[in-house]
């Protein structure tokens, strides 16, 4: 199967400690590698995930707060002075352009490549803000104390495998596959017609992954998760301090877990959790009791979206 | 003897290694903690050095490249959320206020206390920036591909040592040490008077710590520097990268080494590690074959200025 996996490189929350990064992922899709957050030190992380910045050409920043921006100047001036040439892209709520590009502008002084900054919408919808050939990137309507979106990544539907016990058989030319993959089939020499259907197996099913964070528990969010293969969900609080999470727009871990239902996702990993939790074993205990498919995200954690 | 010491919190140079922070060092003298320079991850590097924000006071920054000022903002936040109220001030080139400010207003919005900027000379001289009670911080013009500022820390001079035997066997009320260490002397009460240099020993030698990064090799320095305990000087090449070194602004080891034996320094570190160097040796060798009483700076060190 096709890469798709995340790197977790940072799922702490705004406060430091010594023993979780802030916000920051990568999505290494087929070698093409996206970050999604972006908190300080995320340039130390992604080369301790071994991951290229010459893959990296896009960044998607869920909100304005500082433990998912602060890393950004230093990813960028570090990419200015490793001499690359090719654009990146930057997509996140409006005010960012204006504040990072002084910085840009002073500290990046005779970069070779250009930063082209895409705002992100502002309502209550999901929209599609990127597309390649395999991937599209949808945001996701969340509630935290600043406009906050998450992303959800979602293969585009794959094309179905070569039978290659037919190929064989039929002495099929390679130079056919891609065009029986998209839906031709075949005439032999002796004029016997074989249908595309006979010489494919189903395609994979599209995979998808959904980033959550900062937000509030938004159980509106499920019609778009439906069947996601992995959620991740912030879950700053245990469920004692509902009112606290209320109160700062956060999650608790039993309501992460109740969004992984709700979505009938294939798996949960939380994360951003507080730094008062110098163990977080028991929100990990909270989510699985309403959701048992869920794991505790960790700085170094690699994810198989499948 | 009172604390003066210095830890390193990073002494990496503009690319991030695995290996090395970039430059941020604390000063801590007598529980009153300076910084000087704050690369990206100084804050956690200063929780990991067990240092006390609440200690911290004034920040100093060398000079206007990424590598000495990504940290400022996560640091500045982290003290707002944790309720910081007490002023804090940061010496650094004019421009840096322009390009702080907006990001300060932005992220740290509702913090209770004040940043207050002090704008670095841009001349060629040694200025008084900074005084207290104890210590005395002047500039060390630098020269480096923008302006550039060192640091000198002294201790102001300190009083005499009472002499204990003498209290004792004059009987000389404890209200008085001060006094007598100030220059006063005593008269019993048979009228009997004992001058001042009877009643004590003499002051402990005035301690100084150099900070010179980002630098080339700048000979002149030496008038200034004379005789002081710890000089940090960036070493950022070996001596067969001269031409490099001299391009770029900086200093080979030898140079670093050179710079100690002209200023007659007790001790030298060096520091500012080229990101091509996996072992720092023949850099201290090179620096030590010049100056023998040289040592490698690496996070986590903790040097006692005496």
């Amino acid at each position: 199967m096709e890469k798709f996996e995340v790197h977790i490189l940072g799922c702490g929350s705004a406060k430091p400690t010594l023993r979780h990064q802030p916000s920051s992922q990568v999505i290494n899709v087929r070698e093409k590698v996206f970050m999604v957050d972006c908190g300080e030190g995320a340039q130390v992380q992604f080369c301790r995930a071994r991951q290229k910045f010459s893959r990296l050409n896009a960044i998607f920043i869920s909100h304005l707060h500082g433990d998912h921006v602060f890393g950004l100047i230093g990813l960028l001036s570090t990419m200015a002075l490793a001499g690359r040439t090719a654009t990146l892209h930057i997509y996140a709520h409006a005010p960012l352009q204006g504040l990072l590009q002084p910085h840009i502008d002073f500290f990046c002084r005779g970069m070779q490549y250009e930063v082209i900054f895409h705002s992100l919408p502002d309502d209550h919808d999901s929209h599609l803000i990127y597309e390649d050939r395999s991937i599209e990137v949808h945001t996701l309507p969340l509630c935290h104390r600043l406009p906050s979106c998450g992303f959800l990544f979602k293969e585009k539907p794959l094309l179905p495998h070569i039978r290659h016990d037919m190929m064989t058989y039929l002495q099929i030319p390679y130079y056919m596959v891609n065009t029986i993959k998209q839906g031709a089939g075949w005439t032999d020499a002796e004029g016997r017609t074989y249908r595309h259907e006979e010489l494919v197996t189903p395609a994979d099913a599209p995979r998808s992954y959904a980033y959550c964070s900062d937000t509030n528990f938004q159980p509106r969010l499920a019609d778009m998760l439906q069947g996601v293969n992995v959620l991740y969900h912030e879950a700053t609080f245990a469920h004692d301090m509902l009112p606290r999470a209320q109160e700062t727009c956060h999650s608790t871990a039993r309501q992460a877990g109740e969004m992984a239902r709700l979505a009938q996702a294939r798996r949960l990993v939380i994360g951003h959790f507080s730094s008062r939790y110098d163990d977080e074993q028991p929100l990990l205990a909270e989510a699985q009791a309403v959701f048992p498919n869920t794991l505790l995200a960790h700085e170094g954690m690699v994810i198989q979206v499948d």
